[in-house]
């Protein structure tokens, strides 16, 4: 495994965040068997226009041809590589509630790069239980599971108490990406990736379109 | 109720994304009594340069003060008010399988201006459980329940082939926002918001980084 120079190209992180989404829209295309996309309709189809659309794709050498576009699977499979989506990275999740549950079985992580391997979870009444290939394991064991299975990647679902201890324990087991359900902020070490989701966000985007809509007063910035 | 001419100011879809992200940081920042925090401050939170910040801020009337940054509370309260979330909207949800009682028990909604006022699932098993205050109904219930609660915004946690006739359904009863986590895209008429979450979205972002650290060649960029 020796280190590659093409991966020290920076791509800033507002391109990386939007490759998922053009990951998805090219997925759908796939799916119909579309064979090419303009960069305008790609664009729109994540809002953004199609100057920032072929700007994202340019740090991945990707230019389209004019009149023409991108060729879907071509240009999927190298978002696919340039977000490392071709290693099937192997995934834990700790905290098994309702949260925990939906996300041991939802079926978009297996689709796009992603293998739930480990489960853990400190009440009684669910660890031993299975959910897919994958026992739910008591947090103790977080340590020599994460590195017999390799593990890169935590999920933590538990609720906020608890999410610093368990990324504490991650992170000593060589997990080196975080993402965060639990409504608390985490203190890591340099190094370590953390993201946080708020499932409130989307919600609120969608409240800002509605009020406005709805034409609501009470809704509206008074300017200082 | 009359319209305000402030509403008509267009606010960039962008910005408007990125409103829920910096309402989170001064959120966390009141919480801790924080007074004032720095453009560059709030910027690096969201990872966005100041410039941006400054420019997303500027649509709402909101400049900051030289040297002293923005007033916490205030610009909070500013950008609630700029969302519409000081009218606690009522929500529906559609789908009360493991995903459908995490978001129903999320905490988050509640403090962000929303209250879950109905819940919805064609399952026998469930219809009649209570969650907090709200009993699961049939979704043959959609129409008279989102009528009489005044529901705007309708959440889909169904399978996805269920979630279409749902989308329907709830568009038909007045629902004007659509927040859906089915793995399917839905057709909507006109004038209706349907944004889609995808949960592998960001696990996709930071596999990103992840792979970068991790130094692994399968993931670089092969340049056509």
């Amino acid at each position: 495994m020796t280190a590659d120079p093409t991966l020290r190209r920076e791509i800033p992180d507002a391109t990386v965040a939007r490759l998922p989404e053009y990951l998805r829209t090219l997925t759908t295309l796939a799916e119909k068997s579309v064979a090419f996309v303009s960069s305008e309709e790609l664009a729109a189809s994540v809002g953004v226009r199609s100057a920032q659309l072929r700007k994202d794709l340019s740090h991945l050498g990707s230019y389209g041809v004019r009149g023409v576009g991108y060729e879907v699977e071509t240009l999927a499979l190298e978002i696919t590589r340039a977000l490392g989506l071709t290693q099937n990275w192997p995934v834990a999740i700790v905290g098994m509630g309702n949260l925990g549950h939906a996300l041991a079985s939802y079926s978009g992580f297996v689709t796009k790069g992603f293998r739930i391997v480990a489960l853990f979870d400190d009440d009684p009444s669910h660890v031993g239980e299975r959910i897919g290939d994958v026992s739910i394991r008591p947090s103790a064991d977080i340590a020599a599971c994460a590195r017999e299975l390799g593990i890169t990647i935590g999920v933590i679902a538990t609720p906020a108490p608890a999410a610093q201890s368990v990324c504490d324990a991650l992170v000593a087991s060589g997990v080196r990406a975080i993402l965060n359900f639990a409504p608390s902020v985490l203190s890591v070490p340099p190094g370590i990736d953390v993201r946080r989701v708020d499932l409130s966000t989307e919600l609120q985007i969608l409240a800002f379109h509605a009020q406005r809509k709805l034409g609501l007063t009470s809704g509206t910035v008074v300017p200082r």
